[in-house]
């Protein structure tokens, strides 16, 4: 039997609940379809620094390194708002992504047709979009050196950080962009600033000659990436794929997220590059909203997020691709019922709870 | 009779088109209420390089350093996009906004009624905007150092950009933010990222002991940058005053530009220090959109965001309040007659040309 190693990280706030709803699809997989899953848990975030002082062991670090995929809650909340930098809750993400050399974040941004209504967008801007932000994740702003406060004395103090990108990484996650394209409509279009920007004038440069040398039968286009953000507000369906630093793809796919009018339901994965002998690429997944803590605890957060977020681990890690088309279809069948959680509640709808959302998942898959 | 110099820079693209009607604005106002305004017009951008090869000669720069206020038009456009980085377009801008000092730049997003409906968002969710972003300008990654493109040799080069803030800079942007929220709705939302940036870190602090040492009675939050953009796009009303570094002020000002469905209106100051002895402030007036070369040159372009930007020209620069008032009603006043250029156009209005849109504006003021 096939066995497939899966490491979970539920976090804090609503990362738990939402965690829960997804070890049901695993117990039904492994019981109906022998998916051979096995699962172990462990700590991130203030939860982690609650219990040993560290946003995630090493330990648990290593057991990440180890599975075949992590999936991951959510991390932090105001109880630990004033814990020291380097153990904040978002220490063990970043560590995560770094150690694990996921430097590929893959966020889709669609919409669900039963959803296109709750978007602060018009019906017909948001109706279908389907765009995909790849985003560069273990490189720029995020971790270059020197990053740190300095006191110059007299009061004054000064905070640095530095944004760093090297020519091999720009090649690899325009790579990933171009490749993905060839799956989808095949454009993609690559944002920076660099009439700002030195590392924006060698992203611009690095892309161009990548997709010269390697892909192209892609369509490219270039926009500035304040530009980007406001033609995403415009109209977003001028956008297949976009590729983008860390930095703005950080602002620029969680404000893609937000026009679909799903947040609470947009998965996201990161990749790291395949093995050159087995093939395998180490992958983390997550949901794309926080933690939620003034909700956490009521069992009222949405879990589809989180599930389909193992539905992008089916696929990517595990090329399960039937199984993912179908808990995807599952997840899309029960919103056309009418089943909503609070988040995503509108009039005529049945609002349910975060475990009978998973159920009612479950039973459609 | 008072005497008060207006430096006009142009630029390239729609520009020029916007600044002449801003000339009528000038000439009804000398003639009428002898407002004195003297005017000189110098070169940015690609036209200053296509003249004498750099974005702005020393000379212009001179005149920009002793004028009253600048007023600024656009630069940049797909002819420049070879020319050497030193000298590209929108160092001219970036010189102008370092050497004059111009640290605090106001970004009002205001949802002209008669346009609520052009927006990409809901009618009910921009309806009645009208939020200020206050964005460092003179600081951040736009000018720190080390700031360069390294080659490693094997083919590898390394882009660097450098953020960086001090205790001084933070203090006295947020104490711009606060002054003008006691002029509104008295609150003030400080985004940054400090859950990644050390930074970010400073800014919270500083804006935070800023508020509690000189401005309490003011309202103050303080939101992650990516939230705020997603928070932008879901309920923009609940801000009044965001205060933010410099890039994130750059994407943050122009999704709320996007947001309005008003973005060839929307005008900008960039202003410096008051004189310690006249009181005096440095200041650069220009509108929110660019060049738009696409459409350059043939008469159609909105010049409403630039005769806007005069409008804050007279409000800052030249405490003239009731003129702006009256220009500002001004333009409202055209607007509801169901005068449109082209970008704003809509069913059962009137389109005009750029020049008939600024005579209209005249004589409505
Ligand atoms: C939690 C935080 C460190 C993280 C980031 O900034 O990358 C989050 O905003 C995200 O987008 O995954
Ligand atoms: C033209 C460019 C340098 C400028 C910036 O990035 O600041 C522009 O986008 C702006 O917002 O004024």
């Amino acid at each position: 039997m096939t066995s497939r190693s899966l490491f979970l990280l539920p976090g804090d706030g609503i990362g738990p609940e939402a965690m829960a709803e997804v070890h049901k699809v695993i117990a039904v997989m492994n019981e109906k379809e022998s998916a051979g899953f096995s699962t172990d848990e462990g700590l991130v975030g203030g939860c982690a620094y609650d219990a040993h002082g560290q946003a995630i062991s090493d330990a648990d670090m290593d057991k990440a390194m180890a599975a075949d995929a992590v999936l991951f809650g959510a991390v932090g909340g105001p109880k630990w708002d004033a814990v020291p930098y380097e153990v904040r809750p978002e220490a063990g993400l970043l560590r995560l992504r770094k150690d694990m050399e996921l430097f590929a974040n893959l966020r889709p941004a669609i919409c669900y047709p039963a959803l296109a209504n709750s978007s602060s967008l018009k019906q017909n801007i948001v109706e279908g979009l389907d765009i995909l932000i790849v985003r560069e994740l273990t490189g720029g702003v995020y971790f270059g050196e020197p990053k740190e406060i300095i006191d110059l004395g007299n009061g004054q103090k000064r905070g640095i950080d530095t944004q760093v990108y090297d020519t091999y990484e720009i090649e690899r996650i325009s790579a990933v962009a171009f490749e993905l394209a060839r799956t989808r409509r095949n454009e993609v279009c690559s944002m920076e600033k660099r009439n700002v920007m030195k590392s924006g004038v060698l992203w611009n440069e690095v892309v161009t000659a990548t997709h010269k040398a390697r892909f192209s039968d892609v369509k490219l286009s270039h926009m500035l990436a304040d530009a980007g953000g406001m033609q995403l507000v415009r109209w977003p369906k001028q956008f297949d794929v976009i590729v983008t630093d860390n930095l703005f793809g950080d602002m620029l796919s969680d404000i893609a997220a937000m026009l679909t009018g799903s947040l609470g339901m947009l998965p996201s994965a990161s990749l790291g590059a395949p093995d050159p002998k087995t093939g395998k690429r180490k992958a983390l997944y997550e949901p794309v909203h926080g933690s939620a803590p003034d909700i956490a605890g009521q069992g009222i957060a949405n879990p589809i997020a989180m599930i389909a977020s193992f539905a992008m681990c089916l696929r990517y890690s595990f090329n399960m691709v039937a199984e993912a088309d179908r808990l995807e279809a599952a997840i899309a069948t029960v919103l056309d019922k009418g089943l909503r959680t609070g988040d995503i509640m509108s009039d005529g709808c049945q609002q349910i709870t975060t475990a009978e959302m998973g159920d009612a998942i479950v039973a459609a898959y």
